[in-house]
């Protein structure tokens, strides 16, 4: 397979401005089948070699670097020390007084989660993360199951649903983390998250609009348009009182975080907010005793810690479906939302988490809350950049939390039943409003418009037809524009630099020259069966076109040879294959002959493979550059015509 | 935008057994969106440029072409002559004597389809290709509405669903055509499609055993395991004399295509033995009363021409759904018969033929036949392989074979009435059989593990699920597969072959070597969503790697440049952009230098837009080829390291 000598001593006395040696383009190593497997298993599910520090350490220290593996804690645990706990404890208070008025907003439920933050504190391996119920994922599981089931009129069954759900998703996260397949979150692009996401927080802040209006019939439904339609047919409900009073706090809570944005170190405002709303108001209300004025509180909240709940998980009967949908929906948003949590801090801080286990961590943290009674949790975005800012240094500071949270469980409950729920409309839409990126949008809509396509696919799916179809459409959408750019590979016209051995595209350097007789192409992506057949079209109309260009047809400016640079090309298929076959036999019709460049080592095997006959792949068919392609080529086209004269 | 000057003085006298000089990389010329999607649509939907040859011709020419554009009989027609006729008669006359018995066999309806080739004749660009029912399609759609609707049961709606699937097929492929979507069917890989056939060839041969074993209860399934059962279950109605027959003529027939394949020449041997069998068979009937021996016949048929069927077609009622679904089934298998036969013949024999064009000459086809009384029609690969091998000229060939089968109709049906059903259950299993193709099955396995894979599933699927979720899943299988590649690219390790420039794949090339100091990476795919994590995780570990293996780190050879070798990466999105801001940040701690080489205009232009703070894609970071990134970068740390001194 090396490079044909008679060429080769043709071409040193005629040629080029650059004298060069042509060199040798040699099959690559054998690899069996099994070997290759292994490679392509590796590279699929352990990208980031997780078990390489195992390598080569004694028995011993492999079980203690395998428990520190499943269990971070016991890492960094040993080396904890005071400081470190001071730091802690500042962050845990913090996120503390923050999880305490959004846990009640979003879960409607006095038993705020503190038993996961526990288990991601044993498991996590984030220093960052503060886990609790994120807005999105816990109202995209309340809406699912009320269009089935009424919260009020079955709480019961609404509740066994909302923890079998909880279970699902912990459970499905756990699959994907232990399969290691975290890589399907993937699919969930930036782009699709940024339209889902404003989406979301519109659909969340609108069913706000019932307590923050106080209205007290209001639609089950999601989408945008039946619960707009349902606030202005109950508009007689709208409670001046109720609007005042949310309003009011809404304003002061968009300045908080307005604050805290334009300055990090005031992160305390905006942490500090929600629970200065929550009582501020509940004193208002007790003092002027504005529940009788038309403004709707929270009412007894039941006392103590969270039961358990495993009886309440429920694997069969009519609503198994609905509690399995709904716990894989909102097990990948939630999953979604804490893995890019956990990665943004890690890189922000020079850290590394490790994705697939962080999905087990946060899949086993909702599988024990979901029998502790907890609805879905995650990293929530907002409360872990609080806890960073507030100078978190390991996962105690979740321990710090869940404490603090538990204690005021055990004691504290009561004084919670005079808060308006207005306030707490409030505090969600606050916390969702920064979930709607215009800047974000914008630079979308500069780098890439058909990403910005995709983003609104989203946006509006979400809106108008529903979370779940939203999200698949976007998701439908984004997997059709890869598909299409295999599906039209840009075959681009390489031009010689003059001066040099470098080719490059035509049409982007300008200074390049087209070398006469020559065709010189690059194919821009592998070569498969949803491409060879346009490949094929379009090298015959690239070969059309250079003979349309000079119709005179100088012998020594005809087409001569169509050179494919190959390095692109990082794999084929039998079709792939077939192509070649084809294109070489309608080439040697038109009298064309066809050389391949720098082929990767899977392709020239497989193409060696195809060869038995031998007719196809002539080693002088190969070259290792397009400047060495060309150099001895035309150095035995002028020793022909030489001949020939 | 031009490499670093100062850069390029230093390099002068240390370096390079090649002295080279540095090529400043250029910004791709601007164009606009607009522009952009322009370029786009028109290599999405129009790689072959159907309307080059309009260009710069007289108005009254361009209504000429555009009418043999439409109409191909335009274009070859004025050029008729009689030798083109005594070709084309000979060839429609064998086709004729092929699409008789094979229309009774297939539709089981004697007003065989003769107006779907008039209509081609006028319509298609393929010389070569011969109209009829194919056996696949045919029995799908003769399967699928049959699960529904039992065609002795209620005979009229039976037919009206057939007329109505045939037309919605013809809609579809017509719809498909016009709007220029024709590559869908690309997405039909051949591999694909070898399983698939050879599926449907045993679902097909299945259905035989009816007629070939004289059972008269049958299951309505198709399924490998109801038809078995059933075959079994009733093997009290087996009748001898039936198998003796049946088989024996498929001996015969198997024979006589075999001898076809062996010598070209031959072709007419296979070409006449189905009519030789059905004259033969139908004589003995006669002569032996056998009928009342066990041996079913057709019995009268409907003499005379198609009536017309139009109002036979329902687009209302229950059962619009099933006929939507078998034309679309239907549609899309003969589609991809027909598209894939013309292709065969047109690159044999050095013509084109339109795909997107095919396929409204072929929907047209259908939806005319679907009024007089058709079944779904296509290009079929067996009978256009006889009309070719016959000598077949033009699409006049069609015409003359309409023409026979029309006589025939019109005044040869009786003789028909004593033709046994098993001499028609074995022409059609001589007919599929050679939809097996083993030695294509053994290709693949040779060439492409997963590609095996995927036609497994095609097959398995179409056997023991159904025809269409056969289908299914092996697209799905086969997409699924592009997609990991993208989801996973291949990251390869560039090293310098001695004495060369040039920079190849250090594991296939094994005499290149490493430069001390620099970590060179080519990335084979265009970075987006699916793969722009993976790759940041891959590219860290890659530098880790680099790292641990010479942990002395001194201070020379101590990792200074990343340079990613950029010429395979030809296209990124805004999550591509992202990853090498990130990728930037993150080796800036670890006090390394990016540098990226030969960036594709696309992915230029992009990092350019998203880089107006500056800070990112420095000139001096950008290089035309990996050789002068390498000269000029050494240079700057000999540079400075004398300096150090």
């Amino acid at each position: 397979m090396e490079s044909n000598p008679s060429t080769m001593q043709e071409q040193s006395p005629s040629c080029q401005e650059i004298t060069m040696e042509v060199h040798s383009v040699v099959p690559p190593p054998h690899k069996s089948t099994i070997q290759k497997l292994k490679t392509r298993l590796k590279e699929t599910l352990f990208p980031d070699d997780p078990f390489r520090q195992f390598k080569g350490q004694p028995t011993k220290k492999k079980w203690v670097l395998a428990a520190q593996y499943i269990f971070p804690i016991l890492h960094w645990g040993p080396n904890y020390n005071l400081k470190l706990f001071k730091s802690d404890i500042v962050s845990g208070v913090t996120i503390a007084s923050l999880a305490i008025p959004q846990g009640i907003s979003y879960a409607k439920l006095a038993n705020s989660s503190f038993v996961p933050p526990l288990v991601y504190a044993v498991l996590g391996s984030s220093r960052d993360i503060a886990v609790g119920p994120v807005s999105i994922a816990s109202l995209i599981l309340g809406s699912m199951l009320t269009q089935q089931v009424s919260p009020t009129g079955d709480p019961v069954l609404f509740l066994q649903l909302a923890f079998t759900a909880t279970f699902f998703a912990g459970f499905f996260q756990v699959s994907l983390g232990f399969l290691r397949l975290g890589f399907i979150i993937d699919f969930l692009s930036k782009t699709t998250l940024i339209g889902f996401m404003a989406g979301a927080a519109i659909i969340v802040s609108l069913q706000q609009l019932k307590s923050l209006l106080g209205i007290t019939h209001f639609t089950k439904k999601m989408g945008f348009i039946p619960v707009m339609t349902s606030v202005f047919h109950n508009s007689q409900e709208w409670s001046w009182q109720t609007i005042l009073m949310g309003f009011s706090f809404l304003v002061v809570l968009l300045v908080a975080r307005h604050v805290s944005m334009r300055r990090p170190k005031l992160f305390w405002v905006s942490a500090a907010a929600p629970l200065v709303c929550v009582i501020l108001s509940t004193f208002l209300v007790f003092a002027f005793k504005a529940q009788h004025h038309g403004i709707g509180v929270i009412g007894k909240l039941q006392e103590g810690l969270n039961p358990p709940s495993w009886n309440m998980l429920q694997f069969h009967g009519g609503h198994l479906g609905l509690s399995m949908k709904t716990g894989l929906v909102t097990g990948i948003i939630s999953l979604t939302e804490g893995i890019a949590v956990g990665r943004t801090f890690a890189s922000l801080m020079n850290y590394k988490v490790d994705g697939n286990k962080e999905m087990m961590a946060i899949g086993l943290m909702n599988m024990v809350g979901s029998s502790t009674s907890c609805y879905v949790t995650t990293g929530a975005f907002s409360r872990s950049a609080v806890n960073h800012n507030a100078g978190a240094k390991t996962a105690a500071s979740n321990i710090v939390m869940s404490i603090t949270v538990m204690v005021t469980l055990l004691f504290l409950m009561p004084l919670f039943q005079y808060t308006p729920n207005v306030v707490l409309g409030a505090i969600i839409v606050s916390a969702v409003v920064g979930l709607i990126d215009i800047p974000a949008a914008y630079h979308v809509w500069k780098m890439d418009k058909f990403d910005f396509i995709v983003m609104l696919c989203a946006f509006f799916g979400v809106i108008f037809i529903s979370v779940q179809h939203g999200l698949a459409i976007a998701v439908a959408v984004s997997i059709f524009k890869i598909l299409m750019q295999i599906t039209r590979p840009k075959t681009v016209l390489l031009g010689k630099i003059p001066g040099t051995d470098i080719y490059r595209d035509l049409h982007h350097y300008k200074e390049s020259v087209k070398i006469p007789g020559f065709l010189i192409l690059s194919i821009e992506a592998p070569i498969n069966f949803v491409n060879s057949t346009y490949l094929n079209e379009r090298v015959l109309r690239w070969i059309e076109e250079y003979e349309a260009e000079d119709p005179k047809m100088q012998s020594n400016s005809s087409l001569r040879f169509v050179i494919l640079e190959m390095s692109t090309v990082s794999t084929i298929d039998t079709s792939g294959v077939s192509f070649f076959k084809e294109l070489k036999q309608t080439m040697e019709k038109k009298g064309v002959e066809l050389v391949l460049v720098n082929l990767v080592g899977e392709v020239m095997e497989k193409l060696q493979r195809s060869n038995e006959a031998g007719d196809f792949m002539k080693p002088d068919c190969l070259f290792l550059t397009v400047g060495e392609a060309v150099a001895t080529l035309s150095a035995t086209i002028k020793g022909q015509s030489s001949n020939d004269v």
